[in-house]
């Protein structure tokens, strides 16, 4: 059957997955479709959209013959212009999204998994074909962090780039602090609220704060980081006293992702752990479900980017400014080039060096502190600060560490393990530096 | 005499002023000119620097004959490719940029006066010769707010910007609430220390935040607003006192500049003045010279950007990413139009509301309470707490209002300054809800 003329200005928008954030984005674009003709002289027009379920109840109305199951049809359909996957999970979203670059169809993928595991194949085959390849929803939801990373600091050093990038841990953290909740309790509450899911694994023990941190380094050190690269460890052993010693003390327990260079070689590092966070560090009143990052660079000095990392309406907002870059572009029959990407070194999390908060319960007798301290000293690790907390059978001492290797930590803390004197060695949370 | 072939991916930069961004630019050139070229394949080298004082000791070294003191002399010189312009001021700068995008040369500019005077004429003269006009420095100096409301926030519906725009000012009201210091004495340690200058007006009596607020509510909404629209009040009012109440009631006091739409109607309202922020709001822990501005909007939700407002080499950073874009923009024979802007009306400040921190100081005798509670009645103003600190001579009465009319707190102060009663009324201010 022949098209009907299609007008320049008009984008058409296939999108592959209909759940939360498909559906805000289409209510947006319904929305904000006169504004944005208005600004850049494009109409954006959601054509097709493929779906696992096409009876399912939705919120949002389509017209006839939108819907479909095959999501192959979308990226096909000469008349789609420009192809949005918010479906999640690597294949078939590889498959279909390569497919689309393929056709020099522009792509906009909120998918962090996809890109964190094959992100640079994609990547690679959309800067060799011209077409538009962004992702800005994959990264810290609403949060405008990549265009800032890939464009604003395109020629500035960068250092480093931390931050608190799931907001179910940052959840369950805040409940743990503010109301001195142990971990289960708070998880409890985060799946009752839906601020996480029945099975927690993939926030909880750092897979998904994973997964973004090998994305933020790769852009931000133009890097080939892939997830399998990113040493995490999540927060299920994060005590309700880990926290209140930490309060204590002047600090606060965020889970962070970390991506930072080594001094000024080419060596990265790239991780996922409960750190304590200084008071007065703006990471540190980051509360609730939000997400925040900071960038630090030797010229621009410290940034942090704030606000919602999950949500429909939040990751459809990133979905929809990405959506317009690309039907700009198309316009203009140009793209936005992320340039290559370097193998670099990544250090092993056994060689990187961090200041350590460390508890031990331990029988309260003479001696014990000496056997402990001697176990430190033979290892290198230095003493900051040291206390102990309760006495006889509650007796509780918490070690600060000057910068010191984790492998030397570690072995410290398998000695403790093995040690008599000390019943339990918990708490080893890395600090955050001023 | 006839130039060198230039090589395509050659871009040459030619810079009107050279003190502390100037001077920092050119060193971030130099450093990063391999790194950059890696990512976008540009070189970029700095050609021309025009100066008012050609003899003066400068921290950077320029080859012979780079220097100038003629900057119509850079603008015109064919082997020009970018203009930078950071010598400030309305003239010349404006009629050099002019003649810049009138050779179809792109300019990037740091200078908030110029852009909140006579922006939406150049604005409009870049987009119709269809060259870039950038000034990502020129609002919040290295945080790259602007890039974020012109490209990522295109499709948002932005309800409100607001933040912390003038580092100076917030170093000082930092200052007042962590020592109990008095605006005096902060002022002279913020002289001291470099962070003021020597006559402080533009920053302490918000001109400089009034111009920024200006050029925010121009890009977020749309509209054509200049210096001149923007409602401005400084911080050389607020008392320690002030600080002090507002601290015990939960706030902090922060200088903000807030663009907001009202309703849903076109009408926006921008302004400058002190404000009562919610402890647990972020602006409430940006300290310092730190600036920060928050993006709210109904899809996305709260955004904030955070970072160094001012100084060499931050405000360089954000000049520099912009000479990029520019560079790849010039290379693909494109550029980024801003569109175009409305004129939509400006609630006079009269006609907003908000709740209100009023403090008078009375003399403490029966029916001066029910006087003042009188007035406030008489002009509809609602009161949601009232306290007296202190006795006798010293008596203080604190009131904060529920959401009022501006121009009805007005008349209720200027009838209390006439008041026999009351000895002084201060303390007049806005309180941010949560």
């Amino acid at each position: 059957m022949a098209q009907a003329p299609q007008s320049p200005s008009v984008v058409r928008i296939g999108l592959l997955g209909c759940g939360n954030v498909g559906a805000a984005l289409v209510q947006l674009v319904e929305r904000q479709a006169d504004v944005i003709e208005a600004r850049t002289g494009v109409r954006l027009q959601i054509s097709r959209v493929a779906v696992r379920n096409i009876s399912r109840d939705r919120e949002v109305q389509l017209p006839e013959g939108v819907l479909t199951r095959d999501a192959h049809d979308v990226v096909n359909d000469p008349t789609v212009d420009v192809i949005v996957e918010v479906m999640g999970g690597i294949e078939p979203a590889r498959e279909l999204i390569a497919a689309a670059i393929a056709h020099g169809k522009p792509v906009i993928t909120a998918n962090k998994e996809l890109l964190a595991n094959v992100g640079h194949e994609l990547w690679a085959q959309s800067d060799a074909a011209g077409v538009d390849l962004l992702f800005e929803a994959a990264v810290a939801g609403g949060i405008p962090l990549i265009r800032a990373l890939r464009e604003s600091l395109r020629g500035e050093p960068v250092t480093r780039v931390m931050g608190i990038v799931n907001g179910t841990t940052n959840f369950i953290l805040t409940k743990m602090t503010d109301e001195g909740a142990d971990y289960s309790a708070a998880l409890s509450e985060a799946q009752r609220l839906g601020f996480a899911e029945r099975d927690p694994t993939a926030d909880v023990e750092g897979f998904d704060a994973g997964a973004k941190a090998a994305i933020i380094a790769s852009i931000a050190f133009g890097a080939r980081v892939v997830a399998g690269d990113v040493y995490h460890e999540g927060i299920s052993g994060v005590t309700a006293a880990d926290i209140a010693i930490a309060r204590r003390l002047g600090y606060v327990v965020k889970l962070l992702a970390i991506a930072e260079k080594i001094d000024d070689t080419e060596t990265i590092a790239v991780r996922v752990h409960p750190a304590m966070v200084p008071m007065n560090h703006p990471l540190a009143s980051v509360r609730d479900s939000y997400n925040a990052v900071v960038v630090e660079g030797d010229a621009v000095g410290q940034l942090m980017f704030y606000g919602r990392g999950a949500g429909g309406f939040p990751t459809a907002s990133a979905v929809l400014g990405d959506v317009i870059d690309a039907a700009v572009n198309l316009q203009k029959k140009t793209f936005g080039s992320i340039g290559s990407f370097k193998r670099v070194p990544v250090m092993p999390i056994d060689e990187t060096s961090s200041q350590y908060l460390i508890g031990l319960d331990v029988e309260d007798k003479p001696g014990v502190l000496h056997a402990i301290t001697g176990v430190f000293a033979n290892h290198g690790v230095s003493i900051r600060a040291a206390e102990q907390e309760g006495i006889d059978d509650d007796a509780r001492l918490v070690f600060i560490t000057h910068r010191a290797r984790e492998a030397d930590v570690q072995a410290c803390v398998s000695e403790f393990r093995k040690s008599p004197a000390v019943r339990r060695a918990s708490g080893l949370i890395r600090v955050i530096g001023e």
